[in-house]
């Protein structure tokens, strides 16, 4: 969190996806992982909420994205996702869509809700049949607390060396509102609608359009504008559930406070994002990539993501090479408008190039810039006023040595 | 080169880039290169040739780029190609054209041509000026010889731990006719429009329009269907130039032997990308993959280059793990439409998915179809008629090491 978002909001320490008034989760080790960590949980309101999601653009989706799709446009509303790590139930036919309604159902049994207020979010192994015995008698032994949100982003991992996890406060009409959340990754990351696993908890009251429309400029600003290594999963989802619970005025479109929501809601996004990037497969450095003098938004948003996907800008930020015309290389294949004659490039405070060829600088003082865990490059292309960020991270042995042999 | 071309062409043994009747070549270390190694060279044709060319399109393109497609869009014509590795003269502005173009005269001096018929290509480090000292020095002193070809592939080397080279022989009006090639990789590939350096010399005479069709007919199914990292060059040039020195009749888009010969540039430019492919920075195995059943020629193509594109995939391809799943997951992120309820897998010869699922094949049986150092996989959509090649490699610990610290 920079210190800019924390003036504006108060981040909680402590933060996690149950940090928001009336939100519980729960979970344990079932056995799905076969390193016998913590895999199966259920993350739930108190209320029923309005609930908007996005979801993986990938053509093959998983089971549980499908039926949590079809819940969310037949009805809003949700009160409980339940989720499981070390299996993602994709491409696993009619059998994978049953054993998802299964899974809803017996946590709605558990919790006493209706089975079509619960959502389902996997991820995993894809191509596997879901374990439905380890399903069936790890649900109803799942307590779901208060205080659980760390317990729940535990479970959520997969190749993660980290739980992701972040919460903010301000006032809407004089009450505390509330937005918690959680995140894991951290391999076949490059979102397009949204990231791996998200889910997004706030007690604001919010109107269903404007929670649907905030959570899509959000997501398309902070999830979708990072990767790991260009592979977009085939089970991202990105849950938003709002209770109502502060007792705050609600929100919609034409609210005074609808900014405020929108940026408190990015606030979480983007610290959620960049600890996904950090952590990516193998890495060792979060870049963060600023596109500026774009034509249109899109080629700046394309710019800035071509260059954190980049292999090779990727394994040089790894070996803290500043092979610059890398990142000009990437910038030309975005599909971005750009003149060769205009084009400038810093790596952190050092101007590498400028109109496009070498300001002459010493390749020692940029690589001093290479350093340390966190590495910012900015790309000004000259031509107008859009502008972009992306987060990425070095492509490292570990990232090979990690993906070589996953599933054996 | 398989045998079912064998048949059709004869593959000529130690085929090289001046294969074909008329066409020299010759190279020296001029010390562009800090390894010391050959890094400057020429190839030429004794007679002025029919000369058409594919280029990156990279918004960044090196000025040799510009230079040469500036030089065949006014006239297609040309009759030798002066190049040099160690340096891509990117990203130079406007001394990078005006060096580009000083090599090129100097080229034409030596040979004693005009100016305007030789074209340039560079590979290597992106952002530095040229030495010019070096190439002013270096061109007087190339031998262009009807032998050299071995020693230009050299040359053009950059990380290749190979060169690469192909020629075949086939009759046409009772004469035979050659074409000869080279290429050189084998980081920063994926080629739009070309690969990184192609030179094809043909003793065919082509009708201009013909030639221009027929190469970007071929390099479309081979060039353009490799990847080795996902980053396209700033300096992808494919140069096919022909002098008629066969005798051969001249062949045009309604000639009988129009198939034959794109059949056969075919099979020299399909032979030169798999060893491309196989030979990608880090490299240990070729991947070459089959999309058969889509909707369009355009769906299979995006498919299968998503395959071969996928880091995921390549890890598990190094670590000889079958989890197919990413291979779906690579397919459904190429905009191609499937059914995820018809599309089929196969590594090697044995069938690891049907109708969207997993057909229970055991690990080991499925893991032993990736030992070798060439995997084969095959996805039929279920869909249609319309099918695709492409070829790829493994990504390995080698990639990241060598990447890592390339410029420095």
């Amino acid at each position: 969190m920079t210190a800019s978002l924390s003036e504006t909001f108060t981040t909680l320490s402590d933060g996690s996806s149950t940090s928001a008034r009336g939100f519980r989760a729960g979970a344990l080790a079932a056995g799905i992982k076969a390193s016998g960590k913590p895999d199966l949980g259920i993350w739930a309101s108190e209320a029923p909420c309005v609930a908007v999601a996005t979801f993986t653009q990938n053509a093959f989706p998983a089971a549980p994205v499908v039926l949590s799709r079809d819940r969310l446009r037949a009805n809003a509303r949700a009160q409980a996702v339940a989720f499981n790590a070390g299996n993602a139930n994709a491409c696993n036919g009619q059998q994978g869509l049953a054993d998802a309604r299964e899974m809803a159902q017996l946590a709605a049994q558990h919790l006493g809700i209706a089975p079509d207020l619960v959502l389902v979010a996997s991820t995993g192994l894809i191509g596997q049949p879901m374990p439905m015995d380890l399903v069936r008698a790890g649900i109803p032994r799942v307590e779901v607390r208060p205080d659980g949100g760390h317990e729940a982003a535990q479970a959520i991992m997969t190749t993660d060396t980290r739980p992701k996890e972040c919460a903010v406060a301000f006032e809407v009409g004089g009450r505390e509102v509330r937005i918690g959340g959680m995140t894991k990754g951290v391999g076949m990351i490059h979102p397009n609608m949204a990231t791996m696993l998200a889910f997004l908890g706030t007690d604001a009251s919010l109107e269903p359009s404007f929670a649907a429309s905030a959570l899509k400029r959000v997501v398309d600003r902070t999830f979708n504008m990072i990767t790991v290594d260009g592979d977009t999963s085939t089970n991202d989802s990105c849950f938003l559930l709002a209770n109502g619970l502060s007792g705050a005025p609600a929100i919609g479109a034409e609210s005074s406070e609808a900014e405020r929501f929108v940026a408190a809601l990015e606030a979480v996004c983007t610290d959620l994002a960049r600890k996904m990037a950090a952590d990516g497969e193998g890495a060792s450095k979060l870049l963060q990539v600023d596109v500026s003098g774009a034509r249109s938004e899109a080629d700046a948003r394309a710019a800035a993501r071509a260059v954190v996907g980049s292999s090779l800008v990727k394994a040089a930020l790894h070996g803290e090479d500043p092979n610059w015309g890398r990142v000009f290389a990437a910038v030309g294949n975005s599909g971005a408008t750009v003149d060769t004659a205009r084009a400038a490039l810093w790596i952190g405070s050092v101007q590498v190039a400028r109109e496009g060829i070498s300001t002459g600088v010493s390749k020692d003082e940029a690589r001093a810039q290479m350093h340390g865990s966190e590495v910012t490059m900015r790309v000004d292309l000259g031509l107008g006023n859009a502008a972009a960020r992306a987060w990425g991270c070095d492509l490292t042995e570990a990232y090979v040595v990690e993906n070589s042999a996953y599933s054996t």
